[in-house]
């Protein structure tokens, strides 16, 4: 790839121009709003001049509901080989595509598992798709030099290609992301009228299940707005879930010894299968959070503390593969957990407790 | 307090024993398994014999289902001035204990928000109760001398009390622990048979979410059985939210621009009061979380990479609030979120900048 046409200079499109531009292609930049453009190409993500032959691929970073006519638009002009668009929904743009006559065999759908809580151009930064996965859409109509001009886009973003289909692509995100998203914004609504007095209690698992409740609602609309169908169909399995749970909920505080047993058993079904999910859920490098063991170490405040205990950790040459703070609500001290292998647990809490440090055991 | 009676020296017994005992307290331990308490005692707990005449306090640490019958048997032996238990419940405790025609004068319902992953004695530690919220559930009957010898039990733990009615708390927690435990548990619980391409898309915000989907599930059946109406109660107001949610998600899916419209607004609103709710919760010594700012460096994967940022942070004179340490997924790289007080910000991003590490900004 020489040369690409980036159409939509928000956080996405920006990063991918960062990621070309900074190995070596020529990058054109265009948006809706030129300032945006002009303000990524100040940023050294290309050029904001219209490229005046067609380029190698033109990679479309609009909003799901611009994508199909945006796409079909660029085709007319024959401003690429390539077209290729990396919105976070797929099924509907592409038959958006179809109804309006596009040339489906130089489009391929594809989506990048990138993002961050800050949007546009100057949020955007060249490594934001290293090592996440990009997902590719391909169908057997699909040209094999826009195949390899998108697997060349990834590599050079230096993302994990990921192949699937559309359609699978939607549920998919609508389980691992949207619905995660829309119930952590369930759990988060619970606390916007809820006594001060129940709210001082919150602890560490409220603060993790709450965290994405606090994304940006615009983004989160046109994404949800863009795939109702795979999230209502997924939210309606949770919710009868739900109801049963309230049912089990209900029978454990019946009088009758049946109904209790048959409540307990509703409530412990749902607590071991949540175990099953979780264990699934990639950590780091996919492994299963599960292979990790923490080291608990009780911190100090001051500048330099987390440091000095890093430091001492790195001069037992352990490689500490996460890391939680979790602090103290009202005092000074918090702990630090080090997630590490197994086999490296016993020596690093023995250097760390060799140099000082209160360990957990 | 001279003297304290601890009965049931699992996690949260053993800890308060060992809390006390190192500020001098002579502390007695007892377990309807014996060798749990001299396990304790070995510990450096206290004594796994009787006391041979009434103890200041008497703390039962037993499973809420066991709190009242354990209580009103102390009670009855004359063991203790005071009594206190510290189940994570607190209406249904004090209930039975009418039940029983128990003296509940001298007795109060008292629960420290602390745990742990681990259970057992062994899993203790002296400083578990630190900074926490310890919510005290006095009534205008409660004697103050055992109110009192509460709060110095809470003080030598260096928690901070928390004064509630008993009901009140039952309601809270069902709100800011139960219900959050399961509804990540039903998050997670979709993730169980979904196909494997599905699940290697997740990313940190359903790993947020799932967290505390990995808990044990017979101590929450144990806390669920003692709290089941509260849970409900709440579950069953997140359920109809739900509903909605589902039921504007299929608008949103509709042909007529009017459903689409209300189903719009109605997803809208629920991300916008989680945005609300968020908002609430406490961060690092009560502050919202939405008062630090997040300096992102990347890192590399080799040992003593942690270490040498946070010495190179330290060096800056900035305190780091929290951190969150977010790895890529099929590489080594990742992405250390160092969250400080705003006014910090720009000087540990210079500084660190100039020690060579790439800042996202």
């Amino acid at each position: 790839m020489r040369t690409a046409l980036v159409i939509g200079t928000g956080l996405i499109g920006t990063s991918a121009a960062l990621a070309l531009a900074g190995r070596g292609v020529r990058v054109h930049l265009a948006d809706h709003d030129p300032a945006q453009a002009r303000t990524a190409a100040s940023l050294g993500a290309g050029t904001a001049d219209e490229p005046d032959a067609p380029v190698d691929l033109a990679i479309v970073a609009v909003p799901p509901a611009y994508v199909a006519a945006t796409v079909a638009d660029a085709q007319r002009r024959g401003l690429a080989r390539g077209y290729l668009d990396v919105a976070s929904v797929k099924g509907g743009p592409r038959r958006e595509l179809t109804e309006l006559g596009a040339d489906l065999t130089h489009y391929l759908g594809t989506h990048p598992m990138s993002g961050r809580e800050r949007s546009g151009p100057l949020a955007a930064t060249a490594d934001l798709f290293e090592g996440r996965p990009w997902v590719l859409t391909p169908t057997p109509d699909t040209d094999t030099e826009v195949l390899n001009l998108a697997l060349e886009l990834v590599s050079l973003c230096r993302a994990v290609p990921v192949v699937m289909d559309a359609d699978a692509h939607d549920r998919a995100v609508a389980l691992v992301s949207h619905t995660p998203q829309l119930l952590s914004s369930l759990v988060a609504a619970r606390l916007a009228d809820a006594d001060e007095s129940a709210v001082r209690l919150c602890g560490q698992g409220i603060r993790d299940v709450t965290r994405i409740a606090g994304s940006d609602p615009r983004m989160w609309m046109d994404i949800l707005a863009a795939n109702p169908g795979p999230v209502a169909d997924i939210l309606a399995a949770v919710a009868a879930d739900l109801d049963a749970t309230v049912a089990a909920l209900r029978g454990l505080q019946s009088a009758d010894e049946e109904k209790r047993r048959s409540g307990a058993s509703g409530v412990e079904d749902v607590l071991r299968r949540g175990n099953a999910g979780r264990d699934r859920v990639p950590g780091k490098h996919g492994a299963a959070p599960a292979t990790y063991e923490v080291v608990t170490v009780l911190i100090g405040d001051q500048p330099g503390e987390l440091a000095r205990l890093f430091a001492d950790a790195g001069r037992s040459g352990t490689n500490i593969e996460d890391v939680r703070i979790e602090h103290a609500t009202a005092q000074q001290a918090g702990l630090a957990q080090l997630m590490v292998e197994p086999s490296a647990a016993p020596a690093l809490t023995a250097a760390l407790r060799e140099r000082g440090w209160a360990i957990r055991s």
